[in-house]
């Protein structure tokens, strides 16, 4: 019998988590049952978004006292009762903060051996090859339109979306603007993933005027992950017939009154498309656009740089370290 | 010498417009020169959107004192100097408030005697067949994409461009659901203009339950004139993939600071696209358009309803009266 380890849920946290909100428990690892499939964990997230599920503020999927902790993870079956699936895949989806978990295809995808490899890590298939990178590919290059020589701005550049946004607008030959909330992050864009410019939206005061010094003829795609003041900003920037994809809007997820977008009015003498997605919408071509992705990595033009967090056991600490004062990026256990 | 008459401006408006402001002048019409047209006025308008023209709130086209004052219309040619126009041509455009103008071919476009006859009449060109009603065909039709069977609601669809929208949505095959502001106006959209349903949205408290109540599957195709807490209502009853059609924002322009649009979470979770447009884009296509909305009203499927005031001597009356309370529908004057 395999002896495993996973996080299960301890108390609910109040307020942000805390340590002590969580267990590390050993436990025996189950045999699939028919249909199931058991699956060696590798890597997974421990992204901020399960905390509802947590505290118990969402009704849909909350996590029950002494259940382990879902997350996103890549892993590879090492018993499986499904005839789609072989002992030795590789698969990334709905897995858990556990060295182990006996899970249900529809919650998972089997990673294609052509796609991944020495340069296209695993891990990367929840990264830039996962839906960070999929809202990116889909939201610049469909939604978007990309087309080479227009200007892109995009906002939370430096997120897990905005981050490959900057990228492929580069690969498709567009300049590209980000918009950061730090000097460290800009430098990074610009030094780093070849952004042509970026901005530190903390240090202007007046965001619509720092935007246009940086693209004096205007701006073709505004990529919004945030919404609120700074996509005011980019509309005060947008060429006639430009187009926003509204991929997020973080800045609204914290309000109790919705700010919105002001201004509505720029939408009409611009004659802006303002378009909204989700990116399951494209599922159906996640294998197509990951091949696409996988083959800019191994050319060297779009870099996977997670945060990783070596071992299990610091799972929780890193966690709840994303939400305390200057948590940085977002990491990846490595389970290790 | 003809003689004739005109409406100059008399003193600057000072907030709303007094009849003293202005002053109904006769003069001599003017020989056209090199490349001009005199134009006999039969109709103009006397549309409130002047009023910062003549209070000097505009740095745009403002009127001076003594200034004939501008307004759209339609007339006959009596001398021409160009050589595409000639006398008894019929135009319609940038005229006046007077009985005689002479103008330059720029602002004016000929009318297709094809297009207008008895059951179609050239003041139309000036409403159902003028910018209104071109905003409402391109509107509706490229910018919402309106196919048969959907459901279309449409915001201050008492007004001239909702009108149209409402009867353009039916004659397409959609079912068509107008928002209004008092019971008179609804019960007229439902019993002359053929919509499916009207809601008063000065009755209802939660507009967005009154939406669904007449649309519990959702709206396809909405026709946005106004903006602020309507759009906010609209937004909650879109479907996935509904498209929003940004043609006015009249609820934001007496604002001092703007409201605009609160629910963007929706535009991603619904997956919307709105659009705003200008009709002026399509002008390439003006007449082809206009053949066919003049189609549809030789055929009883569209109608032209003006509110008609008799005689240029009461052309400031009807202009006055649009600011007073209950001040009704937007006349046209008949120059008489």
């Amino acid at each position: 019998m395999t002896q495993g380890r996973r996080w299960i849920l301890a108390a609910r946290p109040q307020g942000l988590p805390a340590r002590s909100d969580f267990r590390l428990q050993r436990f025996t690892v189950a045999e699939p049952a028919t249909g199931e499939v058991a699956v060696r964990v590798a890597y997974h997230t421990v992204a901020p978004g399960v905390l509802p599920k947590l505290s118990g503020e969402t009704y849909t999927a909350m996590v029950q006292i002494g259940d382990v902790i879902p997350g996103n993870g890549v892993g590879v079956i090492e018993a499986s009762c499904h005839p789609d699936l072989r002992i030795g895949d590789r698969v990334a989806g709905e897995l858990a903060w556990a060295t182990h978990v006996v899970v249900r295809p529809e919650s998972i995808q089997r990673l294609e051996p052509a796609t991944f490899g020495a340069d296209v890590p695993m891990e990367s298939a929840v990264g830039t090859l996962g839906g960070a990178g999929l809202a990116a590919y889909f939201g610049l290059l469909r939604i978007g339109q990309a087309k080479p020589g227009q200007t892109v701005l995009v906002s939370s550049a430096s997120g897990a979306v905005g981050s490959v946004v900057g990228q492929l607008a580069r690969i498709r030959g567009c300049r590209v603007i980000g918009i950061a909330g730090s000097a460290h992050k800009c430098t990074d864009l610009v030094n780093s993933l070849g952004f042509d410019a970026a901005i530190d939206y903390k240090t202007h005061s007046d965001l619509a005027a720092a935007i246009r010094a940086q693209a004096p003829e205007g701006v073709d795609i505004y990529f919004d992950n945030v919404g609120g003041e700074i996509s005011d900003a980019a509309l005060l920037n947008m060429k006639l017939f430009g187009r926003v994809v509204v991929c997020g809007q973080t800045s609204e997820y914290q309000r109790v009154v919705p700010r919105g977008l002001l201004g509505m009015k720029q939408v009409i003498t611009r004659r802006l498309t303002l378009q909204g997605f989700v990116v399951h919408d494209f599922a159906g071509e996640f294998e197509a656009a990951r091949r696409e992705l996988a083959g800019w990595m191994r050319a060297g033009l779009l870099l996977h740089r997670p945060t990783i967090v070596d071992g299990i056991e610091h799972a929780v600490d890193a966690f709840v370290k994303q939400f305390e004062a200057g948590g940085g990026g977002r990491p990846l256990v490595r389970v290790g």
